[in-house]
């Protein structure tokens, strides 16, 4: 378990370096470390042994944790076991690929040249949900697994189909308004004010880095050695949204008990966890109108003065769009309900690929009532299904819900954030998300972990009265 | 070995992470990284199988690179299967531990702290060379085959001796001289000038990358993607020797045949051939008066004018001193030889760890005629012996000596190179090193591979004639 975690962990710097730092010569060798790497750590992820180690282990006397610790390495060995070498070795070639294919057919909105390879790509996933498919999971919920293990198809059906109906009036009641504002802060002023508000809530030198790169995302290498990214913009101020974002990820895999550091549990247990604590520091901090006036005292120390209720106006401006990485935080699952209608149909033959972007103009339509011009601007903007990833969307508004239902539960034991917020005083939310959420890296999967921290299963009705207001707010 | 030069790759990858990019909070868990990655390699690498393997190869038809391949897996391969798995980790343990307190001893000054350590390393050290002795090879020969594969004690204690007899007078010389002088330059400008040197030189941003680390070093990561690192300081304009030192390795693995990358013969042959790379062009070219005129236009450049003989006399000023690392470039090799002495005797049996200091003492005062104030300032002042590396140091006065050999041989094929460095052209420089040195990777031993390039073996005299009108110059 020691060796997987320090291979992960490398497997992690390597991504970062070449995300982050390394010259764009070194992508073909960089293309074979990280292959030697994958080979290598399944290799020993799934040898004969440890079948043998985990017969002997479930007859043991063991601790509570221990215990964890083989429940889910004999979760995760027999998963393996169940996918023929074949078929992992064609995926990853068929990822690889799609990938290519992908990025040529989006510069040229040419939707025909990489349906080949999407084909091949829900085929490929298909046959492995299939492999793993067990008293009627089927194959999507088998897909799922891989990022969120326990959730169920029929549950996030459920959830996102109240969502879908629920948020379109909401969007609908702001096309009243007018656009969004954005605000043209320079590039240097947003640097400062960044670091300087990383620096409030706890990243020093000593343990954390942040770094510029073209898609933001976190590396943590090490539990003191997190490695934040952003991105800057003279034409708006994502950064501030960005960065508190990818705290968020940090955080999490920094206050897990260090009980867990390399073994099997000592990680963020989901993606959908993993993405509710940064849409925590996202939506629920950094969009707040108390951490406004943090944020506007750090762009005015850095010589860029602004009302705070400007900035905040801004960065909680609503406006249905064609672009899911850019859409605001109201309308923003729309985009991923539709994303989730959709591969769930390709997987179960229910939306043969040659139809996906008729679907794509339909479901826009409907749930976010705008126009889709061309397929570069539709189905062809995200790289998940031309990388081979099907079941991951949904983390990313589930994340959205679950940090509202957490920020609920939060405030109900702490009382209201906005004074503490106000001083830029996070020190009582840190706490309390190492104590409900962090602390237990992987020993409670998605929906215990919610169920524990709030008292309930996972709902919609805390996103729906955090997005309320910003719907219903006049510019 | 594809795989094995994957990992190796990475390993130089979380090593230069470590001392160029890490926070120093990722301290423990990279230790535990480089610890999973260097089990994992020497899992693979003295696998069973692998003796069958070669068996096999060793009756089939192979052309000659493929003959190349599994000779050099052979040698090292039976290499690694003599030593004992416990003396391999109780030696990685004692390295460890053995660093800690040469660093602890260093700092106090307290070198009787640091002998059971060194003791301890020693034994390892000669055990471990007498695990691999063989036909009488003792040993010494074999810690060295470790960095030079093929060099003999005999041969060492003779060039050494002779050198060791040829230096002294022409620093005695010196001391007539007024002290080196130093040039105060501001960083940013040494930052400009040295960006600008290496450009000429081919340094793009496609394949390399640079940066400051506190003790300069070469990663080649893959085979267009080189990190150099140098360091800055207003008092000096070591910077300037420093860069093109790390770029002479760094070409050295860029320029070996493409055909052996991800064989075990992809990188450069030994310690000895590599140091002669990057003294090639610290020694030949960046103090040479010709390129002198380059270095100064770029210092000019950057706003610091200066005449080019005088920047020249600053690089290339000679006086005996204590510390190897800043010592000139002719009594450099002096410290060496206290060195290679030294190590030799401790392992031999003949020199006490005990009576070290007072054997580095006389060895100071004979070679370079400086009195040693501290044991800080002395016999504690590398880390090597402290990381249990014996037959390194050698190395560095090799390729002083291999450096001045192989630049004679060019300048015989291409004539003199002074009108081209004065200009900044190095392309034939370039071009004669990839084809009579680097091009062979490991296919061609240190002396195999200095009899291919310059005619005949290894000796002195090309050395002595490059450092003569160093000592000759009136300052």
């Amino acid at each position: 378990m020691a060796e997987l975690a320090d291979l992960g962990a490398l497997d992690m710097l390597a991504t970062w370096d070449q995300l982050v730092m390394m010259p764009s010569g070194g992508a073909e060798a960089r293309a074979n470390q990280l292959g030697a790497l994958a080979q290598l750590a399944h290799e020993r992820a799934t040898g004969e042994e440890i079948g043998e180690w985990l017969a002997a282990l479930e007859v043991a006397q063991l601790g509570d944790l221990d215990r964890d610790i083989v429940r889910v390495a004999r979760r995760e060995w027999e998963r393996s076991c169940r996918i023929p070498a074949d078929l992992a070795a064609e995926r990853s070639r068929a990822h690889a690929e799609g990938q290519e294919s992908w990025r040529r057919a989006r510069a040229n909105d040419d939707f025909a040249g990489f349906a080949p390879a999407l084909e091949r790509n829900v085929g490929l996933a298909r046959q492995y949900g299939e492999c793993l498919t067990q008293c009627g999971t089927g194959p999507y919920q088998e897909l799922l697994a891989e990022y969120d293990f326990g959730l169920e198809t029929a549950m996030l059906r459920e959830l996102f189909s109240a969502l879908g109906a629920a948020l379109p009036p909401l969007a609908e009641q702001v096309r009243a308004h007018s656009p969004r504002r954005q605000l043209a802060v320079p590039v240097d002023v947003q640097h400062t004010a960044v670091r300087n508000t990383l620096r409030r809530v706890g990243v020093d030198q000593q343990g954390w880095r942040l770094d510029v790169a073209p898609h933001p995302f976190t590396a943590w290498i090490g539990r003191s050695d997190t490695r934040l990214t952003t991105r800057y913009s003279d034409g708006n101020v994502e950064s501030l949204l960005s960065s508190l974002h990818e705290y968020g990820h940090g955080l999490y895999e920094r206050q897990i008990d260090p009980a867990l550091v390399r073994t099997n549990l000592g990680r963020g247990t989901s993606m959908s966890i993993h993405e509710s604590q940064s849409k925590l520091w996202e939506n629920h901090v950094a969009r707040s109108p108390a951490f406004a006036e943090v944020l506007a005292g750090e762009l005015e120390g850095a010589g860029f003065p602004l009302a705070p209720a400007d900035l905040h106006a801004t960065l909680t401006a609503v406006e249905p769009s064609l672009i899911r990485v850019s859409a605001d935080p109201l309308t923003y699952p729309l985009h991923i309900i539709l994303r989730f209608e959709l591969e769930l149909a390709m997987i179960e033959g229910e939306l043969a690929v040659i139809d996906l972007p008729a679907a794509w103009h339909d479901g826009m339509q409907r749930l976010l009532g705008v126009e889709v011009p061309s397929d570069a601007q539709g189905c062809l903007q995200d790289i998940h299904w031309g990388a081979g990833s099907f079941g991951y969307f949904p983390s990313y508004a589930l994340g959205c819900l679950i940090a509202a239902q957490l920020w609920e539960a939060m405030e109900s034991e702490l009382g209201p954030r906005e004074e503490d917020l106000r001083r830029g005083e996070v020190g009582p939310i840190k706490a309390w998300l190492a104590e409900h959420v962090h602390w237990y890296g992987r020993r409670l999967d998605t929906i215990p972990l919610i169920r524990q921290a709030t008292g309930r299963s996972l709902d919609i009705e805390p996103f729906l009265r955090y997005v309320a207001p910003l719907a219903a707010r006049t510019p």
